[in-house]
């Protein structure tokens, strides 16, 4: 089948920018006003600070609040500060008091206050459930907009009940049921709703075994249950099973997305909460700290070489040599780091498959080991002619591979078990120690065999 | 707020592999048969490769399938391997027919005759239609199963017609309007139709502004759109508008999961489909390959430092402090590189910020290698006593961090105007020019001014 071509998307990012610098602002509001919040924030993402600025205030003020929502938190603040109190509560209003939540943590007490003002009651109870369970549980992901009934009714009731609203909640796939102390009993599906029997009981039709979470559910624990059970919505309820509000796909989309960011930021001691164009003050600050952390483990490997000074005196090909061993260890350590690292977060891997892992990862390590010390000590050899060199590389090299790979499985569990996020600090440690062991097993055999 | 004790989750894995190692079949037949398919799935990745086919013998027939579509495609099609055609057929009859298709790429051409074989005119004809689209794109994601009303007819009939249906399709959350020629004129919401006036036209109340997809529209800018707009299912159409079928959500989260576990696996060389417990002799040659590639640069890096052998030899000192330079280039340049080749993926960094953004990196790098230099230098001057090598090393890190901002910016987009995903071969390219540039600036220099 032939391959259609893509047509190319209209570059924004592009025609913004062209327009800014051209100091013409009038173009940039046409452009934005068309846009989706979420494209509107990609864009000012990908704006310098002065260009964003310029641009934020060319947005529509009743599109603010969702795009804040779209932006990673470091932009948010930025622009939050932007914002006049009068603004913010303006902005803060066109969203839904769920959503409102979420940008809370980044306003002042006086913005809170007003916008607490400017709701009616209900609204106000709802923003306050919602606020009391952390950022990352379920109950700081849910809604508390869930729509309930009970089972004793008949669908035709349930029908002329929602007939009688003007519109359901975003992303109702389901109506929750609920007994009179507000108890969870099961849920009633909107596509068993419309095929059912109108006459029979919602306790008939209804479904009783129903994925939920309790508030405190951790939320990387709610993504993996949506993944696996592919659900649209699902209910969140207290430790006695009452209904407090129910958690929707697009929420947890979100909550994906962030974990996968962390899991490729954190290995460069990034924070998956980033500013491109954060100033570079900020930004030289959190990524000096990274490099410091680095910095240390470089002087370690060195601080090693150097109990070797007289052995590379008399031999300085072995200076030369030398990296590929620390180099070899710490990719081969990285790939099978990388799969247990993944294998934790996903749960396929745990104490008790540890130690079939660890038997696997070190017959890989020998096969790839010997494999690549033939290749490195016949290099060596045609380098400098010497056979004990070319057996010393080869030697250091196994022996460097197969901590690769009892570290890679190793480092992990053990960085877990002191509550530190694998992803972040593990590939540190790993090179750390194929290194410091290169360095030492190549130039420590070459000190006993060659001088 | 006190925070709950999370209840400790029941480890299966532990449990299956318990009774497995002590050959007893029986419970683990019990405790799979009470998980759903994706739990089933993880189960058997997380197993050694004969525990896992013995595990395999004890899941359910009819759970076989959707155990398969569960499970990354190296353990699939071993499985797959372990059962006879008349199990495979089996297995296949009890999917949906969009989920038949994306099993048939491991199928002999037997079994797939007689799959068809099985299957009625209309749901053949389904299956033809997503195979002929490319796995990657919304065609291959696609189910065929949209239920289409026109526009001019009443709510009333509508809930009708659908009241005539036993149920309706998983995750049906509006109705798609077409008219004669099954081309899309809008959408119909579930929500709407439940609460709008029945007497009302489906004209009357239908969105007209839906976001559509092409056939070939790419699977990842499906899942950007779901993720900006927050879909829950979305129309495909061929070029004419005509509906072709819908998108829904689990498969697009399944698409996020994909190109994030593309994003962590790919830079150490390891494929997003991975069995951890792959055949030795499978997973070594892969990760073999990749150790070579590295293996090239490092040599391309030892070359560089026996151009200065002579040099080292004269003060061996120089052997000991060059990795640092290397090392700090190369973390300070991964930095760069993550932030770029994430916001290449996400639309945030085009060809139209980079030179913001270069000029930007070019500052942080100032900043940081200034401030590590000073440190790197003090302490060569405090392990040597001397001055001149401690000026020579903060040099040579400035210098390297200078490349390592370039080569993170500019590496990303060569490698992708290459065709290559920035992922997988930018950080190899980055290392050597980090390597090759620290070690020959350090070298360089101290060629130059010390000797």
């Amino acid at each position: 089948m032939a391959k259609a071509r893509k047509p190319k998307k209209p570059d924004h990012l592009k025609r913004v920018l062209a327009a800014l610098e051209a100091g013409d602002t009038a173009p940039v509001r046409g452009i934005l006003a068309e846009l989706h919040p979420a494209d509107i924030a990609r864009i000012l993402e990908g704006l310098p600070p002065e260009p964003r600025a310029t641009a934020w205030g060319q947005v529509d003020i009743q599109h603010m609040g969702e795009v804040l929502l779209e932006l990673p938190e470091a932009v948010r603040v930025d622009l939050v500060k932007l914002m006049d109190d009068k603004a913010l509560v303006a902005a803060a209003r066109a969203l839904d008091t769920d959503d409102i939540a979420d940008l809370i943590p980044d306003l002042s007490d006086e913005v809170i206050a007003e916008i607490l003002f400017a709701l009616d009651k209900q609204d106000r109870q709802r923003l306050d459930a919602v606020l009391s369970y952390p950022d990352d549980t379920a109950g700081g992901l849910m809604n508390v907009d869930a729509i309930t009934v009970r089972e004793n009714i008949t669908l035709e009731v349930v029908l002329r009940y929602l007939r009688r609203r003007d519109e359901l909640p975003e992303h109702t796939n389901r109506l929750f049921v609920v007994d009179r102390s507000d108890r969870l009993a099961g849920d009633l599906k909107l596509t068993k709703l419309l095929t059912a029997e109108p006459k029979a009981r919602v306790s008939q039709v209804m479904e009783r075994e129903v994925v939920k979470f309790t508030a405190l559910t951790p939320d990387k624990d709610v993504a993996a249950a949506f993944e696996s059970y592919n659900l649209i919505s699902a209910p969140v309820v207290d430790e006695n099973n009452r209904l407090l509000g129910r958690i929707t796909v697009d929420d947890v989309v979100d909550v994906i997305r962030e974990q996968a960011d962390r899991q490729v930021m954190a290995p460069a001691g990034l924070s998956e909460d980033q500013d491109i164009f954060a100033p570079v003050a900020r930004s030289s600050r959190r990524r000096g700290i990274w490099l410091g952390i680095n910095l240390v483990t470089a002087f370690i490997a060195s601080w090693v070489i150097g109990l070797f000074e007289q052995t590379i005196q008399q031999v300085v090909a072995l200076a030369v040599l030398m990296p590929i061993v620390a180099s070899m260890g710490g990719n081969a350590g990285t790939q099978t780091l990388t799969l247990v690292v993944r294998g934790l977060a996903v749960g396929t891997i745990s104490e008790s498959n540890a130690r079939r892992l660890l038997s696997r990862e070190l017959m890989i390590g020998a096969v790839n080991g010997l494999v690549w010390a033939l290749v490195v000590a016949a290099v060596a050899v045609w380098w400098y002619g010497n056979l004990v060199i070319g057996a010393l590389i080869a030697a250091a090299m196994i022996i460097n591979l197969a901590f690769a790979a009892l570290s890679g499985v190793g480092i992990p569990f053990l960085v877990r078990r002191l509550g530190v996020d694998p992803a972040l600090a593990s590939g540190v440690i790993l090179t750390t120690v194929t290194d410091v062991v290169g360095f030492f097993a190549f130039l420590g055999l070459a000190t006993l065999f060659l001088i």
